[in-house]
């Protein structure tokens, strides 16, 4: 019997030539057969899109090592639809977004199109896992993309979850320095966006979101404490919004029409 | 001591000049004051987007009824963030988002601009409640912006929990047949999205994500069910996508690496 060889989903966020989806990619090419399909341009925080009004282009283009890809006029979660419904000439056996350059902590999952990304595969039923750094050039992206091959590898064997997508995050360390592999949940970011009001050249004013990066609440169990403590953080990862735990405070508000 | 006279925000992600948003505006006015700030085109199946990268315009504009309302050049949650950082003159007590005149139920609200407005409106600590329904030219919108103003005035009454926002889903139904509301999960969808190859006029593929309309598991308890037996849905929603129910499955994967 000759062994299923795997293929993987290589996507991003940031567009077809950012130098973190080459470490990625490469990394990855050890376990399966790797097939490139990612944005022509830089989605960041575009959220979980789905192109249905207009057509998307599909080209061939070049990561930034000069390796042959995929590239897509859509978003992210485009580029996984496409894929899983049957764009590519072999069923997907996982999808592998990243590696962002900056970490998707907390509430960042509601707007990361890294994550999207995951969530697509997720509703097609193949295993997704988003991968994140904070990206420096000292370090590069060679440990992070290690360590995204090593959660894949064993993803490939052990298989997900149905409706679960993993959520990964690499410190910006060397790879001797990582301590280990540690699973959270997710944290609160902090955020301290500002509304910076300008003017333009004829008077009228514009907008700018702005302000300090946000932080985030290092509470022992979350992303944001293990990242900070050297420990690449995974996050499981589902669809399923419902806040279970509010039931009893909305009590009043629901119940039969009363009869007129 | 003057009472406090409640201030809603109302926006959507069809556009400002959307009926369902005019409907809703007009129905929450007897609570308070009511502000119309919305993105001036359509943003559906959007995402949780915020605009970082370039500068935000507001203007003054008209609803679908001649009522005023400001227009943003940017996605649903930047308009809840612009009146939220402090664009208005007055905070804001209420964000309502709507009336989007498709159902917004199942996974549907990982990629509704209706639900991020509320979801924005929840990290930034505001009740937030999108409305959605079915919307038909026999019904209209009145019988759910009736609803949604029930809703809304439950909510100014008592608040929401820290971190919550509601989804609610109307029936189209006129105001005498909706049974009542119930409180619901976030339910399962089915989709059949299939791709669509075509050939340009110079021969060259373009592809169309296609197929036939998500349908969605009737599961009792979930917001699919409610909506197919005439309740009015609400879910209620929060932005941790923590799947704590996967860390068995999971317990091979981490841990510290071995001693070098």
């Amino acid at each position: 019997m000759v062994p299923h060889m795997p293929h993987l989903l290589v996507t991003n966020d940031d567009g077809v030539h950012a130098p973190g989806l080459a470490a990625l990619a490469a990394a990855l090419r050890p376990l399966g057969r790797v097939t490139v399909l990612a944005p022509e341009r830089n989605w960041s925080a575009s959220g979980h899109v789905k192109t249905l009004h207009k057509p998307l282009r599909v080209h061939d283009t070049q990561l930034a090592d000069g390796s042959p890809a995929l590239a897509c006029t859509g978003a992210p979660s485009d580029a996984v639809a496409l894929a899983l419904l049957g764009l590519l000439d072999l069923p997907v056996d996982l999808v592998v977004s990243g590696i962002n350059p900056h970490a998707n902590l907390g509430h960042d999952v509601t707007y990361s199109g890294t994550v999207t990304a995951a969530m697509e595969a997720c509703i097609f039923g193949v295993p997704g896992v988003a991968v994140s750094t904070e990206h420096t050039q000292a370090i590069g992206y060679e440990p992070a993309a290690a360590m995204a091959a090593k959660v894949a590898a064993w993803v490939l064997d052990h298989g997900l979850p149905a409706g679960l997508l993993l959520n990964v995050n690499i410190p910006a360390l060397p790879a001797g320095a990582i301590r280990g592999i540690k699973l959270t949940r997710q944290g609160q970011r902090v955020y301290r966006d500002a509304l910076v009001t300008r003017q333009d050249p004829r008077g009228r004013p514009y907008y700018w979101i702005g302000g300090e990066d946000p932080s985030g609440l290092e509470d022992p169990g979350t992303d944001f404490a293990a990242l900070a403590a050297g420990w690449v953080s995974i996050t499981p990862l589902h669809l399923d919004l419902t806040a279970d735990w509010a039931a009893a405070a909305l009590a009043g508000l629901v119940g039969p029409h009363p009869a007129a």
